[in-house]
């Protein structure tokens, strides 16, 4: 049928269609190594239990677990208790659930940020996060993020002391996507300093922190947040399964009414089936056990990866050295293009993300990223010995 | 903690919560006979048949079925089929998956409509269509919305080629919410050929048409739309189950990938497995059987509230007579204030919406939306006699 084209918003137009969307398209063929998702591993889904906990949740809840309703006051009375565990005193009341951190990012920074106005964002992060921000049209102030130690704090505070003060400031804590990497301890009670000083609503990111498989876990910035200007999103997608669709925020209860209004203006709220299914599978203490498992396997498919990296590439490249999460992130030679590069690895039978997709002015192209957790040993080792070829191929004068 | 206030933004301090919710706590008390509720009978939701294709997609597709995932096809197809049956021709590439009719509003609007810009919605309508122009600080252009027929058309169309011209228009077809009106089917080629005229993209939101218990089925405005300017929004939440968050889109293929980005950037995607558990019911071809269930002991309902109405305010009222959906709208003398009365009504435990939550400018205060879908027939009987004392008494002078 003959099709008016609608004029379109400025957010409907400025919305940029993600490349990675693009070049994934190659990367479906069964005989390519994909290292490019960013999915927990499958085999570790805890789908018996999930499924047993529908079942009691739809017997014993009967009709109403199929209705509307307010949100979970178990569920959000569990994420308090396991908030508070993580030094985060906080209760049911200062819980908001969602559909996950993507979700959280959208209320937020729609809470905060106005069209056009200041946010700061790290360089290189998560195209969501460019989206809730590009999609505002706003003035983006980016910094620098520190391979070892995560973002550069004195950066972060020039950019928050710069005038017109920005409306919020986003980051991500553990395990960052795409970088790998953690915030350091010593800087995450600096952070809620700055943002309550300047006054600036900081959202900590922070989907990955239950995936650490090695080290101490360390305290979420918002638990060095008195001026209660950190907002804290958490999610059940990577630390039980996606298809749930839920996670949560950690603000201050006299702002819920607020949260509240404008998330029902998105979409009402989130399944009360799952919410129901999921404090089900929590009381019943199934997490920790499950954590257990599929960090296990995380730790073992990193270790995997790592030691392919310093085989094949510690000659010409640098990398993240996660103690969790889902991503490492490769630095190769300056001048060389990972998004030129990537028709070459595909042909190759290998897929990564090119580092351009994540950087917000798109300057850092001799970098990717690797996904090693929902990819087996084998693979892994080999994937990354195509990519190195790939990499000294293009490194030929 | 000591709390700075963080600013808002426009749309975070405008966003009205709805009177609605705060009079709905006065309504909690197990004696008080509620018609103030939009769910449906939860007698006949499909509890036993959604747990069966739970349990059967999760043992069929595995893990797959709890990861992130693209929209599934199937259900898509299916939807193109079923929207064939209504008329409306279509393929699964012009469905997009929502979490329902609010999802969708959010979605549209964002994609046509810029902050500030003319928007035409009908004066009296739902609080969600109210709430995303309103979070959207549109200028609102309102039309009457005749109690028989539906929209008023002459008062669309002016507000249609008024300058500047709007940007979107928002109309509900069948068994509007709260009027329980349908648009009348010699009116629905008209508003086609309006929007279509005027280059005003409309979106259709329809999620009662399959809840129909009366009468022959009409076939939607998007039916009539050989221009691609009406944009159709379905739902499954008042035909299977509101837990589910799960609905649709119907747009131009061409515009799926901006759509897909808007949407990516609010939440990422809809449950695949309650997708996928979706189409396992839907194939299954066990929605008829259900359809004709629930919408039998809705007609019922339906039946003994029309009948109280006539026993008990035949002479003080005039009200709507749906042939389906869950809403009956009821206009009292002027002069009554039905916001006001509420208060009196709890007292006398029976609770409603007063017809001001539903009107954008506030102004139709003498009116009020009675539920009957999910109300036992004995209690609608008692509750509108309750309702009829408590009117009674508001017009003693």
């Amino acid at each position: 049928m003959p099709i008016h084209a609608p004029r379109l918003s400025r957010e409907g137009y400025n919305l940029q269609r993600s490349v990675m969307r693009d070049l994934l398209r190659f990367a479906v063929d069964p005989n390519v190594i994909s290292l490019a998702g960013g999915l927990p591993a499958s085999e570790c889904l805890p789908l018996d239990s999930l499924k047993e906990c529908l079942d009691t949740v739809l017997t014993r809840d009967g009709p109403r677990a199929l209705q509307y309703s307010p949100q979970h006051l178990g569920l959000r009375a569990w994420i308090a208790d396991y908030m508070g565990s993580r030094g985060v005193s906080c209760t049911a009341e200062e819980v908001f659930i969602t559909n996950g951190n993507q979700h959280g990012l959208a209320i937020l920074s729609r809470l905060f940020l106005d069209p056009g106005q200041p946010a700061v964002i790290e360089e290189v992060t998560f195209t969501g996060i460019h989206q809730i921000t590009g999609g505002r049209d706003a003035e983006l102030r980016t910094v620098p993020t520190d391979l070892d130690s995560g973002v550069v704090v004195e950066s972060f505070e020039e950019a928050l002391k710069a005038s017109p003060s920005p409306r919020l400031a986003v980051l991500i804590t553990d395990f960052h996507n795409p970088l790998g990497v953690s915030i350091a301890e010593e800087k995450r009670a600096e952070l809620a300093r700055l943002a309550a000083k300047y006054e600036v609503p900081l959202i900590e990111d922070d989907p990955y922190a239950p995936l650490r498989f090695r080290g101490r876990p360390l305290l979420p910035i918002k638990a060095y947040d008195e001026a209660g200007m950190v907002f804290y999103l958490g999610s059940f997608s990577k630390m039980l399964a996606p298809a749930l669709r839920l996670g949560w925020i950690v603000a201050p209860a006299e702002l819920m009414p607020r949260i509240t209004t404008l998330r029902e203006s998105f979409d009402l709220e989130s399944s009360t089936l799952f919410q129901r299914a999921v404090a089900e599978f929590l009381s019943q203490g199934l997490l920790e056990s499950h954590l257990k498992q599929i960090t296990g396997a995380h730790r073992e498919r990193c270790d995997t990866m790592l030691g392919a990296l310093e085989e094949h590439l510690s000659d010409v490249a640098r990398w993240s050295k996660p103690d969790g999460g889902v991503f490492v992130w490769v630095y190769l030679p300056e001048g060389l293009d990972t998004t030129e590069m990537f028709h070459q690895a595909i042909e190759r039978r290998v897929a990564y993300i090119p580092g351009g997709v994540f950087s917000v002015d798109g300057s850092t192209k001799n970098a990717l990223r690797l996904n090693f957790s929902n990819v087996q040993p084998e693979a892994i080792e080999e994937g990354v010995a195509r990519l190195a070829d790939v990499i000294r191929a293009a490194l030929q004068p």
